[in-house]
């Protein structure tokens, strides 16, 4: 029997991303071979990786005129190098709201000045800084949208003239949010996208311009934009994982619709933790992530009897990060309302029973 | 119909791997998730990756108390960057025997000194360099054990006192070498380990003291290392795949037995461009890889017609790099004897017919 999975990464995907993914391994649209032998140099994998960058741009609403689509490997920590090495030549700004925007600053410091123009860490990142003012030019302003971590998320985007650009790793597609606003998005598949080993990279082709730095070829986006992904072997299974999940996102709607869906999901749990006596959140309520609920347990339940409930019900990856504890709920867009319905259930009966 | 594929990589796998892979998408060992939505740092996918680690010494002879085994992201162009920024404090030496080391060679010049102590840019690639003399110091040697796109490949490697660095992309696991004559070894998986999309590292932790330079953190072996390969989201899929194809080999006897097979169908395939008129090898009798058999077709021939031929016989995958040209067979450790045969079959047709 299948579990309700509410992992954070790498986490629940479509079933019709696991159905056909694993139907293409034996044989890709019956053109006598697997997905995991085909050259990324053939026909058919061209195809794959044009149409997975048009459904991009679709979802997104972005113009190929204006934005270039790659799909890289490394992960966001990996970005966090490419971005500083690309467009740090003095000075850059990154908005701290957790454990994600620190390492990103730790990387960007060996190409340039890093000013933290903002932070949450005084209340262990438990919210996101508002009226940031920002006294100088900067190269970028940097922002984590969603802090799978600790369970925040930017529900409106800093104000700049400096080019601005977002680690969207756990919520890029999980609402629809004016992606224009930003000049570079980085995502790694694992939770909205497809499956982990592939990160998503929107670039707007004038920050392009702004590269003064020679770099070495792996870590230039030009490079990658010019050999449009296949500068070296691309993850051919991972992306392949991407284009059907981007097909199901606009089948079932596109952002616009599945936004409705998670919102609905998000204030059912929220809604339950805050009218639950045995539940409390983390985040600052009008700071809580849509994607990662994190809540504790109050101190006079037994939090091993939730976790034994949740188990014996067949509900997986709700232990919090171990750098955090409690719980965490990840909410993402393959996540379907009934799966929350049964945990809020078990929440209601803990209350009761615990 | 599957094909037969003799692609240059991504590649023909064992079946097993396609079979095992496909079901594990569904569930993974019945424990109710698919294997592309499990945490890594789930229990389960800790068992994977630690015995991916241990088959990988079990299968070079290596021991775990002199070298570390990391599964990274990046693809040997990856590698390129890693081995300069780690290692380079000086002067390194690299072997030029074609475009991969072309490559690794830019890269590293962003680090150091760079002295090509030895190149067969000549003959267009077509011989491996040897009696190489190196007359200083050294951080570290650099060959490319197998060049891909030439279809050259050391049979025996350079002597040295500095530690000896290789690219084993597209040979490791074809054959028994002594691998504790290297220092570092990387590969890309998608040939011989696995699926595209994770690099296999294995590294003497002696080399690991030489690093002097402070680097990012997501360039840091040491750093990988210490977080065992989990250093940010590994591509778990892939990993899965280099397990259960690590599984095939040591079930096929081992790189000893496999390495008989290899050679046997290079001994065919070679044989027969060697004794039919319509063919000639690219590479030097004594250089030619045992994993990419490159040849042309002589002026008299028909080229176009040799290609229909084998497209009818259901063969994938013969056409050369489109650096080189001509003809490139890939015989890697999934392809069978009989696989070779009926692409020899279709030469000797082909001689009396084209």
């Amino acid at each position: 029997m299948k579990k309700i999975n509410f992992n954070a990464g790498p986490s629940a995907l479509p079933n019709v991303v696991f159905k056909k993914s694993s139907e293409a391994i034996k044989e890709l649209d019956g053109i006598g071979l697997s997905i995991l032998e085909i050259s990324h140099r053939s026909k058919k994998f061209s195809e794959i990786i044009s149409r997975a960058k048009d459904l991009t741009l679709e979802i997104t609403g972005l113009e190929s005129n204006e934005y270039e689509v790659l799909f890289l490997q490394g992960g966001a920590s990996h970005q966090y190098l490419m971005v500083a090495s690309n467009f740090l030549n003095n000075t850059a700004g990154y908005i701290n709201t957790g454990t994600w925007s620190e390492k990103a600053i730790a990387e960007a410091k060996f190409y340039g000045n890093v000013i933290e123009v903002a932070s949450s860490k005084d209340k262990n990142h438990t919210y996101i800084p508002k009226d940031i003012k920002i006294s100088c030019d900067l190269d970028y302003l940097h922002i984590t949208s969603n802090n799978t971590i600790f369970g925040s998320q930017f529900h409106e985007f800093p104000r700049t003239d400096s080019p601005l650009i977002a680690d969207m790793s756990s919520d890029i597609f999980s609402r629809k949010i004016d992606f224009s606003k930003f000049d570079l998005i980085y995502a790694g598949a694992q939770k909205n996208i497809g499956a982990a080993g592939v990160t998503l990279v929107i670039i707007n082709k004038e920050l392009l311009k702004k590269n003064k730095r020679k770099i070495p070829s792996i870590l230039s986006y030009q490079n990658h934009i010019d050999k449009q992904s296949l500068y070296n072997t691309p993850p051919v299974f991972s992306i392949y994982t991407c284009l059907l999940n981007m097909n199901w996102i606009l089948k079932s709607g596109g952002i616009e619709l599945i936004e409705k869906q998670n919102i609905e999901k998000a204030k059912l749990l929220y809604n339950e933790i805050d009218n639950n006596d045995a539940f409390y959140g983390f985040v600052n309520n009008s700071d809580r992530s849509n994607m990662n609920v994190t809540f504790g347990i109050n101190k006079n339940y037994n939090s091993e009897k939730f976790n034994e409930m949740c188990l014996k019900n067949n509900i997986h990856g709700i232990n919090g990060h171990r750098s955090v504890g409690g719980f965490r709920v990840s909410l993402y867009n393959a996540i379907s309302i009934n799966s929350v319905k049964i945990l809020v259930e078990i929440m209601q009966k803990f209350n009761k029973e615990g």
